[in-house]
C-alpha cells in the first residue's frame, strides 16, 4: 500500500496543522513537500515534517515535484482559487481551505477548472474544507434527520460565533476575510445547504450587524456581529448568527427543527467532561478556538480526502456547493452593509430592483 | 390588613388561573366577582371561587360591585383594550393579560386612559401582564446585567416556541390572535425592550416565515414558524424565532450577549430535576406548555400587583412599554406578510418608501 | 368552607417558615397560635402572623386554645417526641417535623401514642415532615418507577450534602442533632425506604467517616462527611454520602438504579434556568441551603397535609417509616463511630457479635 | 528518526484495537509482529496489520525478533502476569493490559522482575494500562486539583457500570476475571491512588452487593452489582459502584470532593454534542461501552508510552501502584463475599481478626 504524496501550500496556522495531520495523524498519506513565501515557516516545517521538501514558491513546487498526486491548499485566502486551479489543471487532487474565495466568480472559476479537467481525469478530486462535514457530532445529526427522525427540516439556526481577541487581530483580518458572514457564517451556510439539501435555492436574505467592541472594523466594512435570515424557495428558513465578542470560547452551535422533532448540535458547549463545583456555582470550560472544537474533524478530513484520492471514491462532498455558500455569504455580507434585502429569482438569479 | 377586593373578567384558560392564583395564593387578595359571556365558565366559579359573585355582563359587574378595587382583564384579546379602558375610567387598579390589543392605536388609547386617569387618582395601577418579567430566572439574569456582569447587553436572541397542537386550535385562533409575531414574539420584545432599555428606537424589521405543518393559517395571514430581526438606533441588534412546532414541548429561552458576557435562559429546558436513563439514552421531559413553565412568574405577578395596588409602590413595570412592544410585533408581522423591510426614524416614525 | 386550625410548636427558622407556609400559602389552612420559649420569636410572629396568640410555653397553648385542629411541631429535635405525643393525646392532628427523636425509643413512643389514640380517633392524621416526599422531581421519579420505566430498583444512591458553613454553626449544633447520618441522611434513609418499599428489612449498615473541616466535631461523636452502605434482604443495596463541606451549596442528589433503566434527581443542580457565559466557562448557580431547594416541597406538604387532616384522607406516608428511618440513621451512625459493621436478623433485630 | 519497534500479544478485542493505534496512529511506532493462539486472529493481522510477521506462540515471538523493541501485552488477564515477565527479562519495553494479575502476590512479581532488570538496564519501561490516567478531562481534573482548585481532596466517588449486556458474556468472563472489584473498580482504585497520592495507605474497605440480573454468577462468587467503601490512613475516604446492568451505557463518573471545591467527571455523560428534541423530551446518547468512552486514552496512551520509551523520559505512572490496585481490588472482593469488613495496619499489613 503507497501512501498519498501530498503537498501543502502554506504553513500559517491552519496550514502546519493540516501538515500534521497528514502527515502523522492519516496512516495512508505522507507530506513529500511545503510550500511557503515565509522563510520561517520553512524551517518550522524542516524540524517538524521529516523529509518534506521546501519552497518558497507554490509554482516551482508544482513543477519539481513529479510524484505529487494531491495539494492542500491553505496559504491566504486570496489565493486560494489561484492555487487550487493551478494544481487541479496539473491533474492533482486537491484540498482547498474555506472559502475557494471572497468572491463568486473566483469561486466559480475552480469548479470549472475542475469539471474541465475531470473530463479527461474522470477520478481527480477537489474538495473544500468545510471541516464540520466531518465532525462526528454533526455527522450524527445529520444520520438522524436523514432516518426520518425529525421529519421535514424546516427551520435552521446557525452560529459561529469566535471568542473576543482583545489584540485587534480581527481588524487587520477584516480586510481579507471577506467580511464576517463570508469568513465566519460560511459554515454555517454550508450545513445549511447540507441539511436542507444541496439543491435548495434562496429566495432572500437580510442582515443587520453592529460593531460592539470594535468599531475600526467600519474602514473594511465589516461589523463584529451580524444576524441573517434566508428564505429558501422550498419552504425554508434559516438564522445565521457570527460574533467575534464571545467571552467564554468558540461557541459554534447549530440545531435543526423539523415537523416531527429537532436536533441540536453543541447548544451546551464543553471542552471536556469536567465540571468544576466552587463557591461560585457549578462550571465548566469550553474551547477557546475552533481547533479545539474541531480538531478531529480535521484530522477525519485529511484520512477521508486520502482515502477518496487512493481508492477513487466519490468526494464527502461536491465542490458546487463551495460556490452557493460563497454565493450566499457575500449576498449577507452586503446586505449587512447596505441595510437592503437581497431577492433572488427561482432559478437563482438576483432580482434588481427598480430604480425610482 | 384588609384585602385587594378583585374581579376577574374572562374566565377562560388563562382567566381561570388568574382567578385562583388571586384567590387562593395570593394572601393579601380576595376574588369578589367575575364576569364571563359563558355560563359554564360561571358555574366553574360558582365551584371553584367561594363568595365570588357572578356575571354574564361585565360592565353590570363593574356597576354592582362598589367595593371592587381592581380588575384583572383576562378575556378575549379583542376586548382587553375596552374593558380595561372602562375600569380605568372608573378609577380601578387594572393588571391586562398580553396584548392590551393587536392593534398599536387601540393599544395607545389604554394608556391615554390610564395617564388621563391618573391625573385625576395618582395611585391607580394599570399593568400589562408580560409574565417572564416576574419570572424569576429572567429577573436573576435581568439583575446580573444590570451589575454589569456582561458588560454593554448588544446582541439579544429569543424565542416562544409551542409545542405542536395537531387538534388545529392554532389555526382558528389566528384569526384573532394578530399573528404569531403579535401572540407569541410579543414576550420576546417585551424583553428585549427590557433587557435594551425602554427607551431603545426601533431602527428596522424584518420578518420571514412559512406554515411547515398547517398551510391553512396562510387564509389569516399567519405563519407556523417566523424568524425575525430587529435592529435598534443605539447599536443593538436582535432576533427572535416563534414557531407552533415543536415536538419535545415548549421552548422559551432567551440569550443577552454582552460585550463582557453572555446570559441564557432556559436554553437546556427542564421540566424538573429528573433525568431518565434507559436503553435510547437520557432523557429528559420538558413542560408542555407555557403555563407549566411560567406557572410561579403568574403567582408572583398576582402578588406583586396586589402589593403596588395596596401600598401604593410603583408597578413592576411602565405601561408604555406594552405599547412600544405590539408596534413592534405588528412591523414585524407586516414584514413576514409583505416580504418588505420595514423602517423607522429615530423618532420611531415609519419610514415610508417612496412609491415608484 | 372552614380552615384548618393550627398551631405551630416552635418558631425557629423553620418553624417560621412552616407557620408562613400554613398561614399565608395554604388557602385552606390558618395559623391560630403559636409558641416558642423565645420572646423574640413571638415578636416575629405578632409581626408576621395577623391574629395568631402567642405563647411562651406550649403546654399552656395546648390547653387555652379550644379551636385548635392541628399542630405543626418544629421545635428542637430534643422535645419534638414529647411535644407530638402530648398533642397526639389532645386528639390533635400533628405534622411533626423530622427526625421524631434522635432515638429509635422516643420515635417508637410517637407511633405507639398515634395507634393508641387512633383507635378512639380514627380519623386523626400524624405524619412526620419528610420533605422531599412532597418535591415534584422526586415525586415524578416514584411515579416514574413505579409505571415500570425502570425495572426492578436495586440499587439506591443518595447523598445530603450541605454547603460548607464557616461560621461553626454544624459544630454546636452537633451536640443535638443525632450526628450526620441522623440529621442529613435521614432523608435518603427515608427515599431508600420509599423507593425500594416502606417494609424493606435491612441486613447491615457500614458506614466511614472523615473530619476533614471541622476537627472538633469528634468531641460530639461526629464527622464532617460520612459513607454508608446498606444491605436489605431482597437483594437491594444503598449507598449514602452526607457532607458539611460543599463549596458550591446544597447538593441532594438520588439515583435509584433499576434492572431496566434508572432515575436520577438533582444530578445536575441548578438554582434556576440561567447559565452565565464568562471568561472562565459556562456557570450556574446553585442553592445554598436546603430551603433554596425544597421550598415548594414545603408548601405542598403543608396544603396535603391540611387537606389530608380535613378531608380524613389518607395522609401521605406511614407514620412507622419515621422509626424504620430513625432506626437505620442510628445504626449507621454507630457504625461510623466505632468502626463495626452492624448486622440484622430478617426480624430486623440486631445480630450481637459474640464476644471473645 | 526511527519508530519504536512494537509486538503485541493478543488480538482479542483489545489487543488488536492496541495493534491499529501503535501502528496507525501512533507516528513513532511501528508493529513489528502480533502473536495470538487463535489462528483467525493473526488472520486479521495479515489483513490490517501490513508487514507485521505473525506467530501462534509468544515465547517463539521473542526469540525471532531481534529488532523488538517494546511488548504490549493485551492477552488474556490470566497470563499477563507471564508475558510481562518474559519480555522484561530479554530487556524490553512492555505496556501490560490492566491488571497485572487478579492475584496480589502475581501482580508483585511483574513489578519485581522489573525492579531487577533495571539495575542492569535503567532505561527500560513498564507501564500497566490504566487508560483512565491517560484521557484529557481526568487530566484536567487532576491538573486543576494539584492547581488547589478544589483545597485537599478528602471524599473521592467513583463508578464504572457496564452497559447490560443479556448474552450472559459476563457470566463465562466472571470465571477469569477477578471478580467485578478486580475487573471494574481497579480503574476506581487506580483513580482514587491517583488523586489521593500514591503512599494513601488503606485502612479498611467494606463492600456488598447483589445479583438483580444475572443470578448465575454466584457460582463463581461474583455479583452484577456492588458496593464498596475505603477508609485511607491519612483522613480520606472513598466510595465505589461497580455494575454490569446499565440500560443506557457505559456510566464512568468520578467525583473528587476537597475542602474548598470540587471536580466531578463524566457525571453527564454523553457520546457527542447531539441532543435529540422529540415528543418524549429531550434525549442525548452515551457510549455504550468503554472503547467509546476512552478511545481517545488509548491513543494517547500508545503514544506517550512509545515517546517515553524513545526519548527515555519517565513513564507517566510508577508500576508499584498497578500492585496497590489489585491489593485493594481483591479485598473489596473478599469483603463482597465473605460479607465481613478488612482492615490493614499502617504499613499495610492485613489485620487478621482474632478467631473465638
Amino acid at each position: 500500500m503507497s501512501k498519498l504524496q501530498v503537498a501543502i501550500a502554506g504553513l500559517g496556522r491552519m496550514g502546519a496543522r493540516h501538515a500534521l495531520h497528514f502527515n502523522n495523524l492519516t496512516p495512508r498519506a505522507q507530506v513529500i513537500a511545503v510550500s511557503s513565501p515565509k522563510p520561517e515557516e520553512l524551517e518550522w516545517a524542516k524540524q517538524n515534517l521529516e523529509g518534506a521538501r521546501t519552497y518558497l514558491d507554490y509554482d516551482e513546487m508544482l513543477r519539481s515535484e513529479p510524484s505529487l498526486q494531491a495539494v492542500v491548499v491553505a496559504s491566504a485566502t486570496s489565493v486560494h482559487a489561484e492555487q487550487a486551479i493551478k494544481a487541479i489543471n496539473k491533474g492533482l487532487h486537491v484540498l482547498c481551505e474555506k472559502p475557494l474565495s471572497t468572491r463568486v466568480e473566483e469561486s466559480q472559476a475552480v469548479v470549472d477548472a475542475y469539471r474541465t479537467s475531470q473530463k479527461t481525469n474522470p477520478s481527480q478530486k477537489v474538495v473544500c474544507g468545510f471541516s464540520r462535514r466531518f465532525d462526528s457530532s454533526y455527522r450524527d445529526a445529520f444520520d438522524k434527520m436523514k432516518s426520518g427522525l425529525i421529519g421535514r427540516p424546516s427551520v435552521f439556526r446557525s452560529q459561529t460565533c469566535d471568542k473576543l481577541d482583545p489584540s485587534g487581530f480581527f481588524v487587520e483580518y477584516a480586510q481579507f476575510s471577506g467580511g464576517i458572514f463570508v469568513d465566519c457564517s460560511i459554515h454555517d451556510i454550508d450545513l445549511a445547504l447540507w441539511f436542507f439539501g444541496e439543491d435548495s435555492v434562496v429566495k432572500s436574505v437580510t442582515a443587520i450587524g453592529i460593531t460592539a467592541v470594535s468599531p475600526e472594523l467600519r474602514k473594511y466594512n465589516d461589523r463584529d456581529n451580524a444576524l441573517g435570515i434566508i428564505e429558501f424557495y422550498d419552504g425554508r428558513i434559516a438564522q445565521l448568527f457570527c460574533s467575534r465578542m464571545m467571552a467564554a470560547g468558540q461557541e459554534d452551535s447549530t440545531e435543526i427543527t423539523g415537523t416531527a422533532g429537532k436536533l441540536a448540535v453543541n447548544t451546551q458547549p464543553a471542552s471536556n467532561l469536567v465540571n468544576i463545583y466552587e463557591p461560585s456555582g457549578i462550571r465548566r470550560e469550553i474551547p477557546p478556538h475552533y481547533y479545539g472544537r474541531f480538531r478531529e474533524a480535521f484530522i477525519t478530513e485529511a484520512n477521508e480526502f486520502t482515502a477518496s484520492c487512493l481508492d477513487d471514491t466519490p468526494p464527502p462532498m461536491r465542490l458546487e456547493g463551495a460556490v452557493a455558500a460563497v454565493r450566499i455569504g457575500c449576498a449577507l455580507q452586503e446586505s449587512l452593509i447596505t441595510g437592503k434585502k437581497i431577492e433572488f429569482d427561482e432559478k437563482g438569479e438576483r432580482i434588481v430592483q427598480a430604480k425610482l
